[in-house]
């Protein structure tokens, strides 16, 4: 397929966390649209799996602005400029959940929606953990929750985890581990 | 835990797609801070697993602006006013793929990026489809691509597929069809 021709593009809003586009596109059949969206951090995030052995990954429970709840989820955090994956990866769960990794693989990269965003979020399972601590920028103590990956049917169950990307994480490492 | 508290709710940036809250809260152990978020549609949207057969989902190729490239997903779209997920679910495939269904269920929600995004899809599995067409908003025509439901590590191993919220519900989906 012959991707649109963007005629033009303009910044049309930029705030503290958010800078939105819109895009005048021509399609290869000729028709013309005006589409907007969300550009996202250039380094993209990363999104964590740290498995204390092999059945238990460690989640984390904080306050989600979004939704105005506290909500579970995998550990997660933009890449700092200069930042390398992994190391952001690693940084990411000693802030967090408390722990470092002997071992960090970058499984594969998720997007959240491609239609109007261009966020990019790389998913990194992290084994081999030891205990270590950094400050990161929290408001408050976040609680990490260990839960074992083989029980993902009951974590689906909850009404406070919800977030795509964690669960297209846990079952793609889920059916790694089990292989 | 006890929620933080909105000290004030103000919209701080509005485009024809995009809607951005400023948040000012106090959490409970008395820190302040200032939060972003983006308000999504009040019914939130639909993501359909749409099944020809045990084995056969369907997915759709179409232009995502956010990544500006071509991209393989499952259906998708913004439930309208007034509208039953069920009912928004069956409207889109007719729309997308040129099916509809005598069977669908209301699977689970998703969220996208609780942390600054209030976005909810719900996941509605189809099966028993008939083809039945419907005249969607799109730019040009949706390819639709037949894969097996077993075959999802090849399909993560392809450069244009990647929304994690797809990638949740086939694993959702296949989990609970091979049951």
């Amino acid at each position: 397929m012959q991707k649109p021709k963007i005629v033009k593009a303009k910044i049309v809003a930029e705030t503290a966390l958010f800078r939105i586009e819109r895009l005048d596109l021509e399609f290869s059949n000729g028709v013309t649209a005006q589409y907007e969206r969300m550009l996202g951090s250039e380094r993209g995030a990363v999104l964590i799996v740290p498995m204390l052995d092999d059945d238990t990954v460690l989640l984390i429970r904080e306050y989600a602005a979004g939704l105005h709840r506290y909500e579970l989820a995998l550990p997660k955090g933009k890449i700092e400029k200069d930042e390398d994956i992994l190391v952001a990866a690693n940084r990411e769960i000693q802030e967090e959940v408390g722990y470092a990794s002997n071992k960090l693989t970058h499984v594969n990269s998720l997007t959240l929606a491609p239609g109007y965003s261009g966020h990019t979020t790389h998913i990194v399972l992290a084994t081999d953990l030891y205990t270590s601590t950094a400050e990161g920028d929290e408001p408050e103590e976040i609680e990490v929750v260990p839960w074992s990956i083989r029980e993902l049917d009951a974590l689906l169950m909850r009404d406070d985890f919800s977030e795509a990307r964690s669960i297209a994480a846990l079952y793609v490492i889920r059916d790694r581990l089990s292989r």
